[in-house]
């Protein structure tokens, strides 16, 4: 049995979803949360109920759409992503995960298709972590990785809490902010957010794993002298020690092989005026290899790179690495039914690594997963220029569909 | 003649200016034309007139404040520097040299000295140029260097006019706003704000002259791309190309002298995000030297390393020289009056260059300038921690009395 999913509805489920939080250069403005998002979820819980699925609400606001199966004891396949965006984001990272989650039951129930197992539609709460941190939150809430009380206090640049917020929109459900049962295994459906699969010329992409990360942040205080009057051999100059750090960081991956990237993403100088010698500097970086051990190597490097630095520099130096992530490796079940799948439908398809985190992180935690991503035209996410042609919005959707009937078994 | 300053008078003055304005931390917040300038410029124009000095004030805010002197033809003598401070600056930086110049008067009076000049004290609007640009404002108008229409239009960072803040203190007075006759000479005490004085344990320090500088601002144009799924060789990242200049500019000096001096002090990322990576940067250069001509290539040389690193790195990049200033060299007349000054008073003095621009700058344009440093301990200024003992307060002020009476002529 193979599906075909309704390319024309798919569609007008991505447009419409983008009308909610739409900025005027054709982008989302969908902080988690506000009242882009609330509206973005009142409207995926009607036309959950317009399909048939029941709809239940978590704790912590995530939602999820029940399509029961035929075995009342068989465990759930769940599908699903995010409907919140980055700032001025673009309309298909995570939403188009959520859409064609759901586009998968519809299709199933044009074709009159029962399964064994439950398909269960989920929309995850606050994966961006750019509005409250962290990052995945309701993901990582629902499989015991964040304390979910903890993350009720988290707040707003304006002081606002996550549980008033999801009061406020309606969306702290009833249902415990956990897997109320086992479940067989989740697909989520997610643009790649890279250049690899157009690089390729692949129509989709079987992702095998997701990287391991570490995330930091260095401050150097030196001394804010003036510029004109003091000897360059006197300073002690906190920006020109994070320069050579940011340099050596640049270099880092070169040691490591071309999936490892090394970023330092921001950096603020004070006092930060043209003629005082920069007192503090504090940078990020961002680590992330398929592999731990080079991650934690790549870290230690960091650390010592910045501890040269400082003391060539006499700057005094601290270093918290503030976020760590283990990197995923899909079991073969998942990766091997996604592949199928797109093999079947006579798609190019690519295997890779994801770069990015995403949900499916935390619910490998609990179950099975996998993760098909779509093409990113030039590679482009968190912009307004996003984008993913139609055919590609399409050809992954198609994946999704079949990769979800194998894994919920056609009764 | 040799004339002994007030001590105790002189510390009174210094505590007396530092209370509008004061910091919580012994230091000074008194912006250019703010409530806290105009006090302490109401509290020296009363001093002034209490010395029996004529007070006018120009349309540009600067404060004069005239002792006559026996021949009515003869040009004046002009001492003085400025009230207002950096943000959180120190008590002594600019202020010392304005209530020495006040003290030289008193002496004079308290010890019936006539001089065959006048003497003027000057207080100079807007030295600092921290709330409006540029520095050495009122010097500046008033030597000619700017036009005078023009520096009334310029705004703080809420948009107020230099013009309007003139008129609510009430210091947009009456006079021209240039010098009203041929002016014999100039000399301003300053701190010397940096470490060559404490090094050498000079007691005061009589200057040369002061460097000249180029200060620019680069922008450099990349790509925000994602930092988990973009390969490394596909980025453009603005800030990596920032750090090789920053790298390079802490550098440049080495090649051209131990009094050039180049400084990164200014750098700011956009998005500035742990994990997006950086789209624009833009940063400052500060260069100094003796030798214009060495200023000259330093800055044609930050220039080549910009378009290289900006090459290398695949971004876009702006230049932008926004203030050069020529060196000036004081004449041997103010110099080997100030020198022969502190030599008769048995101070060990230091012969030096100024790495700080000061109002002589501007007036060295009008007459013959000179400058005597105090000592900065630390070398320390810009911040409330800013200190000179009063021992070194009382040794450089006696020499600008009697320098300022040689200059003067004892009637």
């Amino acid at each position: 049995m193979r599906l075909d999913i309704d390319r024309d509805r798919l569609v007008e489920l991505v447009r419409t979803q983008a009308s909610f939080g739409a900025t005027d250069d054709g982008g989302l403005h969908r902080l988690a949360l506000s009242d882009a998002d609330a509206d973005a979820r009142d409207w995926l819980v009607a036309r959950l109920e317009a399909a048939d699925l029941s709809v239940r609400v978590d704790a912590f606001g995530n939602v999820f759409g029940r399509r029961e199966g035929a075995d009342p004891d068989a465990a759930p396949v769940l599908l699903g992503s995010h409907l919140d965006s980055q700032p001025y984001g673009g309309i298909y990272d995570g939403a188009l995960g959520v859409v064609a989650a759901l586009e998968v039951c519809l299709t199933l129930n044009d074709d009159g298709v029962r399964t064994r197992r439950p398909i269960e539609v989920v929309n995850w709460t606050n994966e961006e972590g750019s509005r409250f941190q962290p990052t995945m939150q309701g993901s990582g809430v629902w499989a015991g990785e964040f304390d979910r009380d903890a993350q009720y206090e988290r707040t707003d640049d304006d002081g606002v809490r996550v549980v008033d917020e999801l009061d406020r929109i309606g969306y702290r459900g009833d249902h415990p902010a956990e897997p109320r049962e086992p479940y067989d295994s989740y697909l989520e459906l997610h643009i790649e957010q890279g250049p690899a699969l157009e690089t390729a010329g692949a129509d989709v992409g079987v992702v095998t794993g997701i990287v391991g990360l570490s995330w930091g942040e260095v401050t150097l205080s030196g001394r804010s002298d003036h510029t004109g009057t003091t000897p360059m051999h006197l300073r002690a100059d906190a920006l020109v020690a994070a320069a050579d750090v940011t340099t050596a960081i640049r270099r880092l991956p070169g040691a490591f092989g071309e999936r490892t990237v090394a970023t330092v993403g921001s950096l603020d100088v004070s006092p930060n005026s043209v003629n005082i010698v920069p007192e503090e500097v504090q940078f990020t970086w961002d680590v992330r290899a398929p592999a731990d051990a080079t991650v934690r190597e790549a870290t230690d490097r960091i650390e010592r790179e910045v501890t040269a630095a400082a003391t060539r520099e006499g700057v005094a130096h601290e270093v918290e690495q503030f976020l760590t992530a283990s990197s995923v490796a899909f079991p073969d079940r998942t990766v091997s039914t996604v592949a199928t799948a797109a093999d079947r439908l006579g798609y190019e398809a690519l295997d890779l690594f994801s770069g990015a985190a995403h949900d499916a992180s935390h619910v490998a935690g609990v179950c099975d997963a996998g993760m098909i991503f779509a093409v990113s035209d030039d590679g482009r996410s968190h912009t307004e220029d996003e984008h993913t042609s139609w055919d590609d919005c399409y050809s992954a959707a198609n994946v999704l569909a079949n990769a979800a009937l194998d894994l919920a078994e056609p009764a």
